[in-house]
């Protein structure tokens, strides 16, 4: 194997990897490894921790195509540290990869390709489109609410799901959950989502993936197979391996009715947020919320350290009422909205409250209560 | 107690107590809180750790005078998350601290500032002046020497002292070592340096004043007592209690001659260790420098995982010589010094390497080489 590659893409390419290699490797595992081919004019590159695949390639000068896999974390160090505009790659004897630019070389132990775990192809053969910006807002609006904790069965990833606009458009919808709050969140596709027997997907990969469409224009494929789902990017694809549980039927833990509805102004009440949360230290950051007519009282209060009180303006439709939410939960759910008001509608005490974009049907949240003391 | 304070200098204010204020206090220690004195037109504050003291004054308007110490960190983060002009801060019952901005209200939970412990002042009243920038570039060449361990005895401060320039200027000379490595840094001072029984001042006192110094005009004053120092800045002064143990006889250590002289392009040589460095992952880092007469071959390599080799331009006087040296101590030496080029003076394979810039005689560093496999 013999290339020369740009080295400001070969970076990009390493950086992206290193999210999907298994960290916890120990140090030699195949897992912890980048496998490069060159063939052609491109060098392909894939790092898998098994569960998740990155398939990716890049134009490079391929004078004698060939394999090998090499640990991706020294790989990135090493052509980070590099400044010469290209990097020329050789694999020498004993599977060690010289890489060279301007007066350094670097010489990195190498496994044979051969002995990189091979991802099995997707079943699947229809799939959807939708825009990459699409798919980033969804998932900004989701990602958070997934358990964080891989052991909740059945939360520690996002279903995804089609449902029909009110004017008939096919929507990609995307729900997580932790128990405590919900999110799902909605944008139009062409083609066919074809779910096959699971759909819920791995937060990791998620997570992933909305780096990568980070910034990027046009359209984004996504299918659907009976274990795993893959999302194609221009120059790049993510498969990820479906998670055998399945998620709750959210849709019974929805409200379809509310006895107040409270508007308040997006900034406003985050910034007042951001102040209560300093005194609201315990596990689920309670803080109290008092809803008047025209003002919102926001408190919390931390035992032999302080208490902090902030008002925002609101309009209150229905009776006022005093509860309690997780105040990091709220603010989670405001910084992913981007309108300049917020709906909130709320039933009684330990009621969810639903939050919403008043100019928009895409997204909706739920937050449970907490009790007071 | 009652006043109005500019928020952004009172941030300031306890941005900079935060340093000093005891982190692993017990919740509600009087150590982990500011003590906070109104009275004429200023606000005194005070935030000690018993060995290590700042006092500072901000301008406030004072309707009430008085003093409470509230916890440093809670109401720096209360201050921090304010966004109005001006804070209003009312001492209530209980020893509650009352702060005001717009909307927000606060109430912070305060100590007696009767209990909050008492810096003894110095017994000293002979002290030098030094301009602040001067004083900044002596810390930075010479603060990244100190053990970091505090229980290296004798080693975990650095030791100041008066040496005359060679046109007779008096020189404030301040000398760290971890016993691998040495630096001085010196630089011209008016007035008087009285050192009492003890020279040695701790490194967390020397790295706040660095902080407190950053950017500063004009001149700093700087008294030693028999086992304090302090340090006068425009509006703040920090007060250090000095180590009991001897800093060792340095000058013992340093070389007088030397057979070789290796002169080298800082900048090229940086880079070329930051690569090294890659593969130089031993607890020593050692990296062999492989010096010829017009290059010098850097070169490190981990088992299992790879190599690297750097060439870098030189003018050798000397015969050629192979040596090990830690290169994360090199490269310490060269980011703290400005010049274009730098001359490393060498013995033989095992002796002490002297760092210079060639232009300035205000600094010197010594590394002790490391044996080579």
């Amino acid at each position: 194997m013999d290339f020369i590659i740009d080295r400001d893409s070969f970076l990009q390419a390493l950086t992206r990897v290193s999210g999907f290699v298994e960290r916890k490797a120990q140090n030699g595992s195949i897992l912890s490894s980048v496998l490069l081919q060159a063939d052609g004019a491109v060098l392909r590159y894939t790092g898998t921790d098994k569960a998740l695949t990155l398939f990716g390639s890049v134009p490079a000068t391929v004078k004698v195509p060939g394999e090998i896999a090499v640990d991706a974390g020294y790989l990135l160090n090493t052509v980070k540290s590099l400044s010469g505009a290209t990097v020329t790659c050789t694999l020498g004897d004993q599977q060690r990869l010289e890489v060279r630019s301007g007066n350094s070389v670097f010489r990195l132990v190498g496994q044979p390709g051969a002995e990189f775990p091979v991802t099995p192809p997707l079943d699947q053969s229809r799939s959807l489109r939708i825009a990459a910006d699409a798919l980033a807002r969804v998932l900004d609006q989701t990602l958070f609410s997934i358990a964080p904790d891989d052991n909740r069965y059945g939360l520690n990833g996002a279903h995804f799901e089609e449902v029909t606009g009110t004017d008939g458009t096919a929507l990609l919808r995307v729900v997580a959950t932790d128990g405590n709050r919900l999110s799902w969140s909605q944008a139009p596709f062409s083609g066919e989502l074809a779910i096959g027997r699971k759909s819920l997907v791995p937060r990791k990969g998620l997570a992933e993936v909305r780096r990568l469409v980070e910034g990027m224009k046009g359209e984004v494929e996504i299918a659907f197979g009976e274990r795993a789902a893959v999302v194609r990017l221009d120059d790049c694809t993510v498969h990820m391996r479906l998670l055998e549980a399945d998620f709750p039927d959210y849709r019974q833990v929805l409200p379809t009715t509310f006895k107040r509805r409270a508007s308040v102004e997006r900034a406003e009440l985050q910034e007042a947020l951001k102040r209560v949360l300093i005194f609201a230290t315990d596990i689920s950051r309670s803080v109290k919320f008092a809803f008047t007519e025209d003002a919102l009282t926001l408190t919390s209060r931390k035992l032999d350290a302080g208490e902090s009180r902030e008002e925002v303006q609101t309009e209150l439709h229905g009776e006022p009422i005093t509860m309690g939410f997780n105040g990091r939960f709220l603010q989670e759910v405001l910084g992913v909205l981007g309108s300049t008001r917020v709906l909130l509608e709320l039933g009684d005490t330990l009621s969810p409250c639903l939050v919403k974009d008043p100019g928009s049907p895409d997204a909706l949240f739920v937050v449970m209560p907490v009790r007071l003391d």
